[in-house]
């Protein structure tokens, strides 16, 4: 297989969604919900709804099966019941369909009987040229071409590729990852891998000028040695990261009834991992803190932070965070201690330290002055401030006022900076505060700030990222 | 020294704050935060505000000071500047003043000529009979007596007591512990420990008949003998939660120069904390954590879960939290899986097993049924339902209705099951999201369900917990 192979599935001239609402008042899941989304996310092609019964649907034409459509049909999305599974991608084939993407379910992940239907439908698609996404999956994002399976995913598209056997996490991973700044090449949530699998996925990632880094969370997989070799590749190329689920007796057996893949030993999984490379990651936030981190982070030059915020214990919480990821928080020599002292109108020898604890001094007089003698200051490698929103009161406008004046501060003193600059904004339970870091999330990531909703998040991820580069340079890869 | 000495702590007839605004436009921090929050929380005693300026705040007449307050005064609360503070202290002596609270900084924390005016305060107070809580700290919030340092703290009283070094994490705790359903009966923000210590604070609450249960949040001590047999005492009686914070060396620095204690060796304290029984955690969310636990949670017979929810790859995940952290996510028997399978519509013969991935079907048939099939079989001990709202799509109204329908069953099964149910209701970034988190981890604690906000954070909460009440049977506690 080579990388045009998917050049179907990711950009389609036109799209059938077999399996709509005919109702007036609508659920938008199921086949509605793919509508709804090549509508919003703007795909360019034709778009087919299908439904025996025929009709409207947001002034689109319901035809009444695959057949009914005049002109061609590069990509067919099913949403029908599994019963209706084997005629449909006879239609198919008979249609000249180039990709099929089941959300269907009722396939492998059920049973033997399931695996035998789900085998028969890829033979009959393998057969007349289709490529099958699924079944079981929620199937493609590519915000280039306009595919998408939620209404509301970013449209601009961006250099992170994911690689996804789970449907909800995939949606997950787009939606709040969208709202971090991140932004998508192609996101492939793939099920039960009965045709396209997370080794073609790989290689295709790999080779993808539109891929700069690979996201994946994977169950398992069934050709252990081909899908090494496509990891290999991938990784020898591209940042790779990794969340590896059912690590545990009762995960691989939540594994084999979901997508029905082989989940492996934790052991072996961590070993080859490590030696092909690839960044191990074990939750969906840390995932994201990855892929804001080589989205937005230059490269800092070496791993000792200037840490800055406000508040004495969060301060304290902060170091430790920084110190048990690997990273440093190394102490300002005298000369430093004092400009910041007399930078923040104290006493005369006051002299102020890392991690530095502003408190009430920084409303009065900005990060700017302070970032910048940091900037200028040769001991550390980057600078992280924490938006520790969870210690002021409300009115809101207090957080608007204050903590907006602080955020821009860390924007402007990126700008001239020479020196990265990281952003933690603590997350809230606290309604105020919650919109608050929606907002200023989004001001960072537009001015190419990397985000973190924790000092642990960050703190873990600037290390992992670190040690990724210093990887690659030991084996002379970069 | 025995428990009544705080009582003019925790329930003076008197407040004086000294230190408050007198412009139109006041800036709701210091004194003026003090103000409101007392009359926010509903402090039925006389609040005195005061500032040489005289005028009126809210309705109150400001006092030109302390003398000038015509009948006694309990408490006072300082925020004026530490140049103030000694002739502010020997006023209070002089007025008949129980205890004095500053969160004026600028004492020991600040170097050798702050320590000696610390200690100068601290004498004079003792002398006239007067407590001294901080300097440099939040302070005293006691719903019962209407004490407060934020003015949107929980009115009603609990069995949580927080003993809290920092003054911005005490604000984060109740903050974000009111939010989950966590009700305080005392919390001392107690900064640098002047003369009220963390040791006065364990042995009073060990004896307060209104806290069940002792959080506490250290950045070191002065007296660690002394600190020992206190949380010994404590911690034999109650159960004690531990957040020890200056773990690592750049953490200790910063533990220093925020309120001068001394941080300690992290070896020194693990040990002496498992020693004593007291449960260690190493984040203010897992100190939320445990204190949901104890709030909400009756004890589950085992560490047997049946873990339900919506979405394959989200309950894969589920799974390897609960088993990573301690916890078994046993199979069902087939007679049960069968059942379930039944329950969900399936075809005949259809097993399903634990953890339970209930996707489409449980929009349609909801939770009460498999929840009253779990609580009727024995080869569990309790069932946690995970809501992961990520991976559906706006509209709002889906949220509060497919959702809010399911949390109903939660609740309802909750109310007659004899087996602990628990919630885990997903954080999630975007908007509508956080929105029905907020609203539906209310409706749970007010059912008295024990809410949290991850999987892993659930897990790890409940395995500590069994884990407490295991070492209490064994050393023949219980």
């Amino acid at each position: 297989m080579n990388s045009s192979d998917l050049e179907e599935v990711f950009n389609p001239r036109s799209v059938a969604v077999v399996g709509v609402s005919t109702q007036k008042q609508r659920t938008q899941v199921g086949g509605t919900n793919y509508v709804r989304s090549l509508l919003n996310n703007g795909f360019q092609g034709n778009i087919y709804p299908v439904n025996p019964k025929g009709g409207e649907i947001w002034g689109l034409k319901i035809y009444r099966g695959i057949r009914a459509i005049p002109g061609s049909v590069d990509y067919v999305i099913s949403s029908i019941p599994v019963t209706g599974a084997l005629e449909l991608v006879k239609d198919c084939a008979a249609k000249g369909v180039k990709a099929i993407h089941f959300f269907t379910s009722g396939f492998s992940e059920f049973g033997e009987e399931g695996e035998e239907l789900e085998r028969e439908i890829c033979a009959i698609a393998k057969e007349s040229g289709m490529r099958v996404i699924g079944p079981n999956c929620m199937g493609v994002y590519c915000p280039k071409s306009g595919l998408s399976f939620i209404p509301d995913s970013a449209r601009e598209s961006g250099r992170v590729g994911l690689i996804c056997q789970s449907g909800g996490n995939a949606i997950y991973l787009v939606r709040e990852g969208g709202l971090r700044g991140i932004r998508f090449s192609k996101v492939v949530s793939y099920g039960n891998a009965g045709d396209l699998s997370e080794s073609d996925l790989f290689e295709y990632m790999a080779s993808d000028p539109d891929t700069g880094v690979i996201l994946a969370y994977i169950e398992g997989t069934k050709d252990g040695q081909r899908f090494k070799r496509a990891l290999r590749k991938a990784a020898d190329c591209k940042p790779v990261v990794v969340l590896k689920a059912g690590v545990t007796d009762s995960g691989a057996r939540a594994v084999s009834s979901h997508t029905g893949a082989l989940a492996g030993s934790d052991r072996v999984w961590d070993g080859f991992l490590q030696q092909v490379g690839a960044i191990r990651v074990s939750s969906l936030e840390e995932l994201l803190d990855m892929a804001v981190t080589f989205s937005y982070l230059p490269l800092p030059s070496g791993r000792r932070v200037g840490a800055l915020g406000i508040g004495g214990g969060v301060t304290v919480l902060a170091s430790d965070a920084c110190v048990s990821a690997g990273l440093k928080v190394p102490r300002f020599p005298r000369e430093i201690g004092e400009k910041l002292g007399s930078l923040l109108g104290n006493e005369a020898g006051t002299i102020l330290n890392n991690p530095l604890d502003l408190s009430a001094e920084a409303w009065k007089v900005g990060y700017s002055d302070i970032l910048k003698l940091l900037d200028g200051y040769d001991g550390t490698d980057l600078s992280i401030i924490h938006f520790s929103l969870g210690l002021i009161s409300p009115p809101a406008q207090q957080h608007t006022e204050t903590w907006g004046s602080l955020a821009r501060d860390v924007i402007e003193s990126h700008q001239v900076s020479a020196k990265p600059v990281v952003a933690v904004i603590q997350m809230s339970v606290y309604d105020g505060h919650h919109q608050w870091m929606l907002e200023a999330q989004k001001k960072f990531y537009e001015a190419g700030i990397a985000a973190y909703h924790s000092m642990d998040g960050a703190a873990r991820a600037i290390d992992r990222f670190m040690r990724y580069h210093e990887l690659r340079a030991s084996r002379g890869q970069v």
